[in-house]
């Protein structure tokens, strides 16, 4: 199902804080990304928005509103986004509208101007308290490219093109963007050496991928049919699936990968929710699913996108 | 280091809850393993102690203690152990300790019948909320096992004895021992088939493992020396990795096991601590350390068990 677009996505639509309206920031009104933020390093985490230069805390500046979205901004005083993911679409996309009224030229509230941090003061925390992390062995040419590493005579394997290959890394070592970390120790055994040796990964290497945040759970032993799997993402993120390629080939066979991927993940401290993406939405690749429609149906557009 | 041996350990030690002292019974006070119970269905779960055929609040019964073991004893009213265990071992130590003296015939507080439910009215929970869950390829034996099932002439891989191969599984599957699922649906190809199909798996299978709770933490990039791994292990318990053996075998090349294992994990209820395996601790084989000691040193006993 297609999330509707309304007043939120309006391309017109501007802000009082100024610089939202700038045609190079990452954050205008439309986009609204929730994440977690101190306005001060001694203050406790708190769920924020993303709006131009500067971060709205939700819960101070929302929390008396009435209805859903007042429900879903109390949600926002915690100290990750899983309060406000649980409580599923309809509330986030409550929240969503009435913080687009709010925030805007024409129905703003200058009152939340006493709830902004500028976004070069706040410091940036880890959105939400990952459960399980998936990583999903997506693109064809990725999965044919990283597997000349490994396997230059046959990169892809027989069952790539017919079941989703993934494997689950560690999501204690989830990190926000900007976080130091080390370059991870473990043991390496080129072709040509007869044994492996111990020391920092020589072939550390990394791998831009999109992130998907599950708001909604499904029950264990039910599955979710595709035609209702966007009802459980709340949003996107841009993900560092950091790599140590040398440590991560002696180890992963026949289990996959572990040390080599798992001593940290970069995410965006910025969650971009399912809703401010669906003016983007586009029909998959036809050809994403194979052996179903041999021929198009006439009359109807194929969209490659 | 080893753990140290103490009143709580003497096998003379008896309970006047009467069935611990029976010959064949699981929990004898020696023992005192934790876990999450509900007395009654409607109630809120908390931490208990396994005495004999009873379940102790532990909360309940020893809030009011001084010092540490009160400490750790407030700890238990929460609704997993991860608090308890996040206190470090002195502190379950002493709550161990505090414990075994009120619960023994010479120096019992019969007050704390007051706080017992039978087990077999109880209900019981899972026991830690399970933050990342890492499943180790131990055992040469399981392994060549394993890998004969996949890879018949070549069931061992170089890697094995160099390094501790594992893969992360999925956390939120982890159930109490008992709890029903379903046996899993996926793609499935036999060797002779030209394309997979899907439907439930036909070859579910079960591996018993031991479990390893980590209770004090380690720091992103810190290593944790061999010698000090013990003092991060909080305890232990039995575990069944449930296997789709064919949907496994389908999907896991190359990034290793994924929706064949991670349907169902079960765990037992009561977490046994390493304080009460104590006694029972042995050395490595030694081979378990290849090419480090070429010679054995002359005068110390060399322990297989």
């Amino acid at each position: 199902m297609p999330i509707a677009i309304n007043e939120t996505h309006d391309p017109a639509r501007r802000s009082f804080v100024e610089r939202a309206n700038a045609p190079d920031t990452d954050f205008p009104i439309q986009n609204l990304p929730f994440g977690v933020f101190r306005p001060s390093p001694g203050e406790r985490p708190r769920v924020g928005v993303a709006i131009g230069d500067q971060v709205l805390d939700v819960a101070a500046a929302a929390a008396a509103w009435a209805g859903l979205a007042g429900e879903a901004a109390r949600a926002c005083a915690a100290p990750r986004l899983n309060d406000l993911m649980g409580l599923g679409g309809e509330a986030a996309s409550a929240l969503r509208l009435a913080l687009s009224r709010a925030l805007s030229t024409e129905h703003g509230d200058q009152t939340l101007r006493h709830h902004l941090t500028p976004m070069a003061q706040a410091s940036l925390d880890l959105p939400v308290a990952i459960g399980d992390f998936t990583d999903f062995f997506a693109s064809i040419f990725h999965a044919t490219n990283a597997g000349k590493i490994f396997r230059p005579d046959n990169p892809l394997m027989p069952n790539y093109k017919y079941v989703p290959v993934a494997y689950h890394s560690r999501s204690s070592s989830v990190l926000p963007s900007g976080t130091a970390f080390k370059r991870p120790r473990g043991q390496r055994k080129a072709a040509d050496e007869a044994a492996p040796s111990y020391g920092p990964s020589r072939a550390l290497d990394f791998e831009l991928e999109l992130g998907l945040y599950i708001g909604a759970p499904s029950r264990l032993g039910e599955p979710v049919p595709i035609s209702r799997a966007a009802e459980h993402i709340f949003g996107f993120c841009l993900l560092n699936d950091w790599s140590a390629r040398d440590i991560q080939a002696w180890e992963s066979q026949p289990l996959g990968p572990f040390l080599g991927k798992d001593f940290a993940t970069s995410v965006s401290p910025w969650v971009v929710t399912a809703e401010a993406l669906a003016p983007f939405h586009r029909a998959a690749f036809a050809a994403a699913a194979p052996r179903r429609r041999r021929r198009p149906r006439r009359g109807r557009p194929r969209h490659y996108a």
